[in-house]
């Protein structure tokens, strides 16, 4: 079933007490740069370090006791098996996470971090489902998909509920788009408050505009981009939630995000990964679009190796 | 006059719409690692970068228009001279900066995007008074301390106004001390909600422990610690507040301060400067004393070069 507004409100309730409440940041130097007044949501200041803890949290704290016991199960390769891992923790239940075994170690020793469980897989679909299967089948735990599920849908638009409420008259909102769980959730909420809602996504990776612009979900693609949170293909119910309810999507380039990205850094001094940067990116590609605009920017999460900066 | 308790009071009025309420961060990993409830508050995320906007907005808002029509002045190779220009630009007057040639370019680009007009000098105490002296001169303008005076201090304290009215049930609040303006500020609000304070300070600029312990202000001293925020030697108004109402000074090393440093960037996701660090480095240090206490950490500044890190 695919959720509405109704369910990010319920999943709201729920995970309030397990969750940051993240501040609303802005910066006159930006404003004047953009040409218009940034709100920037700051889920890099969330718990696990990412928007994906509202998900998962929402996803834990709706399973049953006897759920609960057998634990729960995902593949990620980032911000959502660490998140995963620490809501587990919240149950004291066990979070199974299937990782590529050329997943950075950080993102390893983030899951184990939080107790949780890694189970290495070869880099392939193939592979992954595999070894997913077998972890179910042996454990009994509950899959908790990455993006496309309806808890986790739910969950991810408390964000922007959030950003609503801390923010008033808010014209436009831009949410990154990876698997889109986050920019479906947050559709939900933007349609109800009629604000415009804006994807945005690396020229690398663009399924998902391909996909909203044709009307057929383009499930076959080979991304390149820096920004290794969006690197996954849009999932079923974000699509079909995403094509009703977004007012446009929008490509930028790498470079464009790592420009905005050091501004973020410099200006703001919040370490952000490129996967937020994106949205910024889209304003400053974009100035017309936005010009004397009042623009809400979800800055998704601040994963990233210091040692290993593109600037 | 030395500023009271009502003092800070009266600057948090006065400068509340024209600086940030910065928000209160705590990371549940840090408080493990700690062994205390640990809240950040994040004056990195200040206008123009630190802390220093309260003081510098609450003496700009200070002046009666006959000395606003002629300027302010001061001398700062960080971030008053910033957080002053800025200030100054709020009341559509001018900010002269007196700035030592050897002072980073970023300091004084800061300076100049904010409007103001920097004005070089040898990086001496003598070349830096001779040319302060030519401009207050030259223009009339008034002079503004960068730590020493009661609207600053009184404008530093608001930050532990905020943070006390942020945070329920604070044991300790730990300050780090470069000019002694924040500490001193934050001790008159301290003493009024009796919660102990700490005053952080590196070993490489160890004066104003050194003046507390021995109860006279050391004047001469050659600082050397990458905290380049807390270089300056403790002001003669501050040693008095500091000496009769700070609950104990402590010492960190500048590598204890790296380390800190980097926890605060990869668990927090927050750009802090050495000087925010020498807070967290000292808890660190002194696990005993923190035990199962909520302590307050003030994170004075994000300015950092990005090109030049220390780890």
């Amino acid at each position: 079933m695919n959720p509405d507004y109704e369910s990010v409100q319920a999943a709201a309730e729920r995970i309030g007490p397990f969750i940051n409440h993240t501040p609303v940041i802005t910066s006159e130097k930006l404003d004047i740069i953009a040409g218009c007044s940034l709100f920037f949501k700051c889920e890099n200041l969330q718990k696990a370090g990412a928007f994906k803890s509202r998900g998962a949290v929402n996803a834990i704290m709706s399973l049953g006791a006897p759920a609960l016991a057998k634990g729960v199960a995902t593949h990620s390769s980032g911000n959502h098996g660490a998140a995963l891992a620490r809501a587990a923790g919240l149950k004291n239940t066990t979070a199974y996470i299937v990782v590529p075994d050329n997943a950075r170690q950080v993102k390893q020793d983030a899951i184990l971090s939080y107790g949780g469980q890694v189970i290495l897989c070869e880099p392939t679909l193939e592979d992954r489902e595999a070894k997913l299967e077998v972890v179910l089948k042996e454990t009994g735990a509950t899959f908790v998909h990455p993006y496309d599920q309806e808890e986790i849908i739910a969950g991810q638009g408390t964000a922007m509920l959030e950003l609503v409420q801390q923010v008033q008259g808010l014209d436009i909102v831009i949410v990154p788009v990876g698997g889109g769980g986050l920019l479906a959730g947050c559709c939900l909420v933007a349609e109800h408050e009629q604000i415009k809602i804006i994807g945005a996504e690396p020229e690398g990776a663009d399924d998902a505009c391909r996909s909203v612009d044709t009307g057929e979900l383009v499930l076959r693609h080979t991304p390149k981009t820096i920004c290794d949170g969006l690197l996954t293909t849009l999932g079923t119910r974000n699509f079909e939630i995403i094509r009703d309810k977004v007012d446009s999507m929008l490509l930028v380039s790498d470079q464009e995000t790592i420009e905005a990205m050091s501004l973020v850094w410099t200006r703001m001094k919040l370490i952000i990964e490129p996967s937020s940067a994106v949205t910024l990116a889209v304003v400053l590609r974009n100035p017309g679009l936005f010009e004397g605009k009042r623009v809400g920017l979800l800055l998704t999460g601040g994963n990233v190796d210091l040692t290993d900066l593109p600037f």
